[in-house]
């Protein structure tokens, strides 16, 4: 039981609430929490790992003003983002004194009690920075001091974290027609580090994209093929996918509202591709485009070998007022519910018993969990489950995908853990949550005897470790 | 663990299973068992409280007749609800003999086992009535004796209840014409208990309610503005609010079979409302007028200040044969799922970032907890989530909210407890029965190292009696 | 704590983590161990038991080839059911060496760890094969020898078998147009059992079941009835309902995509019907013809006594590719949505009040128990909730049945247990999981105050043997 005001996580944190159950967690965590951390799904800036004297900039520019997840929260209590020092899309001025946005949010710091955010807040400014302080309102001041004199040393600098972080690999998520240059930066350079990209290319097959049309003029610039027709489109993904591939690349990653899948004739996707070269594209030719392209994609995998993401069900930016006044991903996306029974019938039944073929899906709709994807990913060979995305990557969240996922589908169909966050210094705290949920859940199993001991063990290396760099295709030098 | 026929509630009642967790949700529920009870939602009969000597009749009409609970789980198992002495809207004769009835039910009390009715019944006849021998059908006729007696002592009178009940503030629910002449004597008794109205605008604003049309004529009467147009509706219904502010309400209470919103133009308003004065509007009209409605209502609390209630999901009188022979309410209600995303965005984009409006939402359809509702509250300054709502108000249901709604939406967008229940002497047992679940979640929290004491306290107590208070405009002196 | 490689079940399996819930749960579950099993709906093939020399064939024949959990699991690893002995359609040549199928089988069963299928196939191979180590690649062989040695006696024929169970009463699922020759061979034979058929009319009910056609000469044949209007069908499926009834059956059993329910009238259920005679009924015709149908055999329930089950939300064959190569029932059934509400209110509102009619629902959607399913069992005579059927017939799918439904519906509005199997051995294994995931669950209500121990016995024998028996009407001589 943690004692105010020594807020160190014990050894056993997050662990029980039984006394047994937490003793067969501990052992099995003890037994994972050295491993090497795998990451194939992300959304650290590369620029950050590209530069070697790169910093974080203030405490407030690391915890605060880049993560939806802590502003939304205070937004939802009225603090007006401004106040936050978030940017706003029209240039006028915003709260500039980080010192004074450190203070709001330390005094708003209760909002976050039993959240994610808040463990991995309390976590990671305990094990990182060596805070032994609860941040209140009043040690706000002291705390900022603190974390302001670790991020000035040497010691806090991307890289130098990456490698104290014990980071075996690490992949970023960057657009289709992004040139990769800090990731040949990282190359160059001499680093011995396991950074790769991921082939996102929602910007160019989602029609409905602002600046769509940019973005095809962007693509045909990368790929050095002209992009004026469905033809030339395909042809320029699929370069771009075999540059990515050469760049250390495993994996796309494809975001959609739902999960719809059909195909279309070569003509119907030429024609529609170019009612939006003209800008004449509709709402239903956006979403069916987006549907075959998903097909079309799932084709180009079977081929060249790069696993699958599609993560769906979140209408971005709900509000709109948001959206008006600080742009996207400003913690006002909110989920939907979701179908992948009927909707991913086109696909799976394409491509869902090719072996060469793996298809990782995410969902923010639970209900799905037991009832589509663990039968689902429990019969095609193709099909396996991403980790409690988004909002669900919490202990609660974690806990309900254990027991309505596994029982269905078996572990061995799922890939292990996402830490999935921008905010590169809680790369190990979210690691740590989850094997100690993940060892909890696995002793729950040992204690009423549905599992024993040496299946527990291979479980929590499994779930830390192993699945992850299994399913992602990153397997080669192992850390075991 | 209980012991039959020791029947009283043990401290640790509901805590546990984990000893150390049980341990420590008992002091967290000492600390807040004994604060007075905020009850901002409920369907009391005013009348009860209005005259000092109002009684509560047999124990049969205390218990059953009125309390759609007890008879639906009876009827469930082939009762005739005449046998159980609800009337009949014909007026045939049904059973008169209360105590023949109460046997009736004492027979089949095993029905309840584990069901919150059962919990409520046995605490409530344990603490307030002080039974002590389980109900079965060979104690029925003694503990029908104990009770009746008891309800014959000034000490059973409702005002003597309340006020030993410890109720700090009773917010009824009443409907937008009722002229409040309860409300109005209760003040002018000069009994000093804070009972206050809310404004519940259903019957006038739902097109396709049941005499409508009378009801608009006594919103006339009551408003002293002859409705005959949609501008005139308005400015009655403004009218109404202001005077349900005046006599001390706080809050409006709104129902709708969906959460859909959607704003008309004032011609289109004015159209619908016109063909429903001549009773030519169509089910169409009433969803589109109901969904504007509720935006318009929201427009009102902005400008007035009165929090808004939203309860959605409940497919009224689904039992033909029940409303034709009883009418409603007589627990043939059943939920269907709720979609909120997408119908409450034209609602929230209007009102949503405006720090005067309060929304609290309740839904029937726990798969949106997680989903929708968390997400919608943890961003929206005016949404905050109600807590579990009629068949989810229980143990169970209360843990599936506190588990799936708070990692998301934060426990500060909540809104603590309401009884929402018309069995006045079961107030303090559903209160007591709050407090005991949520001090043992939170206890789940502080064993496994999510928060500590100081923290865990703070939240007992937040739960128990401050959110509720402030998120209800409660707040002015305080107990504390 | 179970250890390896000792396999065998400890007493207390399943039970906890809770050391008090054990203790309480392993006396619950004792008191209920050895009550015989009542098995009320299953798929077990009753030729197994109509021939006293019958046997099961190989281990491979007895536990791979026939069990689509089994190879379902396999094949989402990529092993093609050709390799597991699976036949094809087309006859095509498939593995047939049953040592090297085991073999692969043994090698594979890790990923069986946590899941209702491997809890079940350890607890039959140790409980009634003796089968005391581990299944892995190491131990297949000798494995096999000792159950291939075993299946060889006559202690392991299914009679034998059926005998030592201690089976009460098991019910098969057959055709409506099942001549029944089993059944009666069964009862020529002077085998005391009591084995009985169930009606299930999906095949002549459901116009778009391949070779329907064939299946309604079938039905003339069988009822003597020459089945050519609306009129004779009605009139034939009644005449076997009494057939069936006759040979013991106490239910039917029925199937559908959704639980929609919509009655037609006479005229257009025989245009429709005329129009599936000719083979130009629509998709949509089957769709109505179904809905009108489902009522249409509640009047018959109604008429006949027969308890009417209903099981809603499979797609089934949703891998195109695994239907045409090896046909129905192989693994690749996936569930969808379902929606209760809406859909039954046609049904309910005409027989849901009826004293003599009984209605069992069965869901894949989870999230329609504390939606729709409870309330609408909580409150309607008729309706009555089956176990968490197919997927959800697991540790954690039992766990959130009971503490969904049980609070709203009533433990005595649901119907104990089915173990829903054609695994004949499987039988004991299944029944003891329920037996003891109930006893966990009650124990979890004690230790918390919330039954007493009276109740939690009467309880434990309620789930574990009584309601099955009073739900399916297969009262009569007790082994109470």
């Amino acid at each position: 039981m943690r004692d105010h005001p020594e807020i160190s996580l014990p050894d056993d944190g997050y662990l029980g609430p039984d006394a047994r159950q937490k003793e067969v967690a501990l052992e099995l965590y003890r037994s994972v929490a050295g491993l090497p951390l795998i990451c194939p799904h992300g959304h650290v800036n590369p620029r950050l790992l590209a530069d070697e004297d790169a910093t974080f900039g203030t405490p407030t520019e690391l915890f605060i003003i880049p993560d939806h997840y802590v502003f939304r929260m205070l937004y939802s209590h009225g603090i007006p983002l401004e106040e936050l020092g978030v940017p706003r899309v029209d240039g006028d001025p915003v709260e500039q004194d980080h010192r004074k946005i450190w203070q709001t949010f330390a005094e708003h710091f209760y909002l976050f009690r039993g959240t994610p955010t808040g463990i991995w807040l309390t976590e990671e400014l305990n094990t990182v920075f060596g805070v032994d302080e609860k941040l209140t309102g009043e040690t706000a001041h002291d705390i900022y001091d603190q974390i302001e004199a670790k991020l000035s040393t040497p010691e806090f600098r991307p890289r130098a974290l990456f490698d104290s972080f014990n980071i075996e690999v690490l992949c970023t998520t960057d657009a289709a027609t992004d040139p990769l240059g800090y990731h040949q930066s990282i190359r160059d350079s001499g680093w011995q580090a396991d950074v790769r990209p991921t082939f996102r290319p929602d910007a160019v097959v989602n029609l409905d994209t602002p600046a769509w049309r940019d973005n095809i003029d962007a693509l045909s610039e990368a790929s050095g093929i002209t992009v004026d027709s469905y033809a030339t489109f395909i042809q320029a993904l699929e370069e771009r996918r075999l540059f990515f591939k050469r760049m250390g690349a495993t994996a796309t990653d494809h975001a959609a509202v739902s999960a719809y899948t059909a195909e279309l004739s070569l003509a119907e996707a030429d024609a529609i591709f170019q009612r939006a070269l003209r800008g004449d594209a509709t709402p239903e030719d956006a979403g069916r485009f987006t549907a075959h392209m998903i097909i079309e994609n799932a084709r180009m995998s079977v081929e060249d070998g790069l696993v699958m993401q599609f993560h769906v069900g979140s209408i971005r930016n709900h509000n709109q007022l948001i959206f008006d006044r600080f742009g996207s991903d400003m913690g006002a996306d909110i989920p939907e519910r979701s179908e992948f029974t009927h909707n991913l019938r086109p696909l799976l039944n394409k491509y869902g018993n090719d072996p060469r073929f793996t298809l990782i899906l995410f969902t923010l709709d639970e209900s799905a969990y037991s009832r589509e994807l663990a039968p689902l990913a429990g019969h095609y060979p193709a099909v396996k489950l991403g980790p409690p995305w988004w909002f669900h990557d919490s202990i609660n969240g974690m806990m309900r995908y254990f027991e309505r996922v596994t029982e269905t589908a078996g572990l061995h169909n799922t890939v292990g853990f996402n830490d999935d966050t921008r905010a590169f210094p809680s790369i190990p705290a979210r690691h740590d949550l989850w094997r100690r949920v993940a060892g909890n859940w696995i002793a729950g199993l040992v204690v009423r005897g549905i599992v024993d001991m040496d299946d527990a063990r291979e479980m929590a290396r499994d779930m830390a470790y192993r699945l992850a760099k299994r399913a992602y295709k990153l397997e080669g030098e192992s850390a075991e």
